[in-house]
């Protein structure tokens, strides 16, 4: 089979419906932000979206994998790639803090990381893909996505479930107030981390704290084991190698001269490559034995490496790259390569499988005030980045694969 | 004036007395017990005890001190010593466990520690005393104490108030089920240790987990408090002295992948003697500025001696414990010295003013199962024992002073 | 057979003797200052003992136990108890800073511990009592003992020989110019401590300083072994009980920018009683056993408990202090009891078997400079000492026995 | 002035110079491998480099810097650009374990680092620059740098002279058998690591390890110096920045059962750039300050950043590459990027104030046994590598500017 890729006539009849229903984009995103709902728990967000695909001429599969997601199959008319296009539409549990009319309405729960902005863009141009479905080369896979914010997320068990077999390429963007709207960039081979979480119960013997013989003192034993942690990053990894492992959250609140029972530790780590991520796991594994036999205590230690590091193909990028740049896209004013983020996505899973770019669309807010990113409780967005994501993404649909 | 004793004949028609009112102590004591209220909220408590001298000839002060402190002076007849008898009133926040028909009514307090009966035997004696009291020789101050369970305690405010400045000896008891009915400990000089509490705020700065660079992470410096506090004991203090530093809470709980702002550390100092809690108070502060330099947060630090280490008499001792052996009272099967404690008493405050004792009285159930120690949610004693108490009170009482 | 003490009139001569050869006992104690020999090493010591007896009418038996250890034995005329004298005659690697005209001629070693003046003392009495063996009741046994400041000493090796299997009583004393002359300490019970060796080889891996991935750090693996052992004695001990784990030594010494092979640890524990040391013993190893976990070192952990807690019998020591007491001897000014100490003698080994007491002479040297106490380069002690030591241990000898 | 390049007839002329005289850079390798000497004390050899240019047509500076330093200018008959070529010609304290038959005569001392082949190939070059000058554009500087090895080593002093001042750009290369003969490696940007080298002593108080509250315990000090900095790898740097701080010595030898008056610390740093360096410097401040003050022991810290990172000039490392594969020079088999190396040179002062490139030359030995690598008491070169390092720099000097 003849690969083909969409005609320019037809890319441009795209871009144009999409330049036409920008408003649409926005009150979408409007609607997602006021009813935000939490990793997992977003039944009415998906129901949403199975309902504005409800009538078109498309195949709609929904509870996807381990929760709500949804995958929109356009076959065009013509034969060519199968490319995987997704958005993630789960919210955070942050109280929100802005003053936008469209404020969250869900108490605790917002869309402060962008998620409503993905899906937005991404339906809208779902739609007009589907329009111009039977003049399209290939199959366009659009991926609505659930559960991104929490472990073990959404996509593994998407992959997984083989809908996405198919695949020759997948891609993602993410809205990024810290570059400036207009700006796209892209990170070729591993540009997030991957991540674990860890945590550890440390079982000591409760007593008196005037009498530590008859007890066993589990927060004793939890400083050292935090103490000798930090040699696995200072001493074990290769000092040219990203490594992180953060104790956020140590449980050991008592009475100031009661010697506690137990305490429990949980923590985070992240590493831009499975090697690295093997060290410390091992290492990790290592010291809890030793705290173990060091202190007299029983340690529970679980230790879940969730996210890969996220890994963008090399040519896949290069070739979308070259798109973009070649696309002399008004709204697209730079296409710059960002430096690798310590952060971490579930999309990693997808580029495990297929080929792929993950990348970024500015969206700094036009304010004189403070930007604040993505997880704050005044996190926003420049909705006119909205239009730019349809569009880049819509330039990478119609063009990817010409040149192979 | 020449100091007297009390006649024989007083003391035992005194003692007869105490035997047939035995009941009445239990009763007391019951009523106590159903009825708990924690430290410094004792109103009703109170109120049960001033209701109980109204209308005796005697002088009552009642809100002695920082709360609802008691002090019932008896003046005897005749000539002679004036001495102070104290018992505590107040409860633990312990949720009681036992199935005794009087258990507490008041949810969240319990009479873990034996106050009640403290209380029960005094308000008996103090009753037989003022009976007698133009046979008695000296004056009785008898020292219903609040809030000895939670510093600063009641002792030391009803000392600073100056209502006891007049005492020649002061002596108090305490229940303890780890020793059978029927005997009775003392110990000369050091008996009980010291005790501080300290609170360390460290403020670091939060962040995510995944850039600790950006953050400062306040788990590990107090992970390195913890672990660097252990050398005072290990190496700052004679290896002959007790001392104890312990950390019951560790408050730094949090999300797994963010880096916390501050956490809190509370603890438990003990120690025998001023000089011991010295270089304990001298390091803590020390390391506690080390800490700040070292890992660039700021320490909040409160470091309260409370309770003094409890200190008996010697010489005093001596008399009580002659005074005990030459009793021949049967119902005191031994009397015989106590390894010294780790536990703190603010009885201790007494001491340091005024020569006396303060001693145990054995009150172990008599039951075929495991005995229950002073605070525990089944706690319960002999009441037997508190006939014991009154009787071994009343011998100190009139004899004390002979020797002299 | 009628247990017989010696009679006064055969003690008074005794006591005449030893005064009458003050100036021998002076000038054998300054032979052996000028001529100290090392632990093990003492074969001219044992020569000059062996030699002082030759010719007397008593049984000598040399070479006894693991070195030059000497028994004397001298068997009275009349039945009685058998009684053991002990007296060290090793000196210690230090370089003598003194300026006296006796000052030793062994370049690194000096008697610095006040052993030549222990021995010096015995020789003439034990001479003094072969003289007037026929008047006295029981069996002195005169035991020269080698080895006492290096581990495993020499008193154990007696002991296990079964030489003195047959005492009924030992008795030993130590110089100390901590006391002023005339002063003679004495301590019931636990009076000295415990003491084991410890060293810890921590095999690591080498490697260059800037690849520390590619060696296993074994500075840092002992640095966490320092920082956890804290814990033994701050946690795991009773408060109230004495225990001193020490790191005397860490080997570490290299080049600044590569990763040591290996390091090596030495180190002193020390604790009042066998429990103690059982804890500190097990601890020390559970932190060893975690240290090779943590860190994945291999580790060779030597830990040999050696000199065994001194514990004078309490019997014995009332009998002898009733004794001391009693002797109005006019150069014995004070009889008085000293703190218990942390350091250790090999004397332990002789009381674990028999009863007996180890007790302190004073020999504060009459100077008005500074006093140099036992171990230090200007150790020296006042000669009239030795008549003392001479005079109370007579005392003993033919006293004890006689309140039973 | 009309920069020009050398002509293509001219280098030709000299690279069939270089490759007619490789038997002579062989023998000089040789003479100088026999003769090694240590940093800052190769009178010697430097000795034997002045002789070299005895009798040639060529300006020679020595002692220049803070050592035996040789510059040797070669004015070429042409306008064009001043370059600079370095070799470093001092050895290592390693006693040599190769069997060949020109090992080191200086006991303790070894070329184990391939400065004589460094040395060795650049006379033969010089000579050659020599003999051609007339016909060459531009001026070519001989470095013949001392003490490379040892800070604060040659090169600083060099560039302060100022004699390099008019450079245009600076060459150097090292011999890597880790590399295959033929291969040529490069790395643009930063290449190699800055190292600092620290000291801290630490003063405790000496004393008796069974009373360590009367002495102060430095051991204990270092181990938590040592546990504390490691936080600063672990938590203070930016995980995707490299950085090392390796404490290699720990000078802590002494007696098991005596607390040692003070120990030393000897330790090495490494990172990319100032920025890390300067967080490092800081925070190694802050913890010596902060133990100071935990452990109330003196500290005396220095810390001195000796080498820089070097940076190869991007530009520089473009052009370089493109000559070396235009070169189109059999002996040549691969020009490919290296990782980058957490080792020091100071090469990386000349980086620093003048534009150039520090490049890999493999020298990989033809044998079938393991390969020792630089620093090895057993390394060795394959000395065709020397022909092969004179040929590329001759095509850089040669064609350096060219494209400007």
């Amino acid at each position: 089979m003849v690969q083909q890729t969409t005609t320019n006539d037809t890319k441009q009849r795209l871009l144009d419906m999409l330049e036409g229903r920008k408003d649409e984009m926005i009150d979408i995103r409007r609607h997602l932000h006021q009813h935000p709902e939490l990793s997992f728990l977003e039944e009415k967000t998906a129901q949403y979206i199975a309902d504005f695909y409800k009538g078109k001429d498309v195949e709609v599969q929904t509870n996807v994998g381990n929760g709500f997601g949804i995958i929109v199959t356009i076959k065009g008319g013509k034969p060519g790639k199968t490319i995987g296009l997704r958005a993630d539409f789960d919210a955070l549990p942050i109280h929100e803090e802005t003053d936008v009319p469209f404020r969250s309405q869900n108490e605790g729960a917002m869309h402060a990381c962008g998620h409503d902005g993905h899906t937005a863009y991404l339906l809208v141009l779902a739609d007009c893909l589907i329009q111009l479905k039977s003049e399209l080369s290939g199959t366009v896979k659009i991926i609505h996505q659930h559960a991104e914010e929490t472990p073990p997320g959404g996509a593994k068990s998407i992959v997984e479930s083989g809908v996405l077999d198919d695949l020759d390429a997948v891609f993602g963007i993410h809205l990024f107030p810290a570059y400036a709207t207009g700006a796209v960039g892209y990170r070729s081979g591993n540009a997030m981390a991957g991540r674990t979480y860890f945590k550890l119960h440390i079982q000591g013997k409760g007593g008196h704290g005037s009498s530590p013989q008859n007890a066993n003192d589990p927060i004793v034993a939890g400083a050292h084991f935090i103490t000798a942690i930090q040699t696995i990053v200072s001493r074990r990894l290769n000092p040219f190698e990203m490594g992180v492992v953060t104790v956020g959250s140590f449980d050991g609140k008592g009475s100031f001269n009661i010697i506690k029972d137990s305490i429990e530790i949980e923590g985070d780590v992240r590493y831009m490559n499975e090697k690295t991520q093997q060290v410390i796991e091992k290492e990790m594994h290592r010291i809890v034995r030793g705290v173990e036999l060091e202190f007299d205590v029983t340690c529970d230690f679980t230790y879940t490496a969730d996210y890969p590091p996220l890994r963008n193909d090399e040519k896949v990028t290069a070739e979308v790259v070259e798109i973009l740049k070649a696309a002399n896209e008004p709204l697209i004013t730079e296409v710059s390569e960002f430096p690798v983020m310590s952060g971490s996505e579930d999309f990693a899973y997808y580029l495990e499988k297929t080929p792929g770019l993950f990348f970024n669309i500015g969206c700094r807010p036009k304010t004189d005030g403070k930007v604040y990113l993505n997880h704050h409780p005044k996190f926003d967005i420049d909705e006119d980045a909205l239009l730019i994501a349809a569009k880049a993404v819509a330039h990478v649909v119609c063009d990817y694969g010409q040149n192979k």
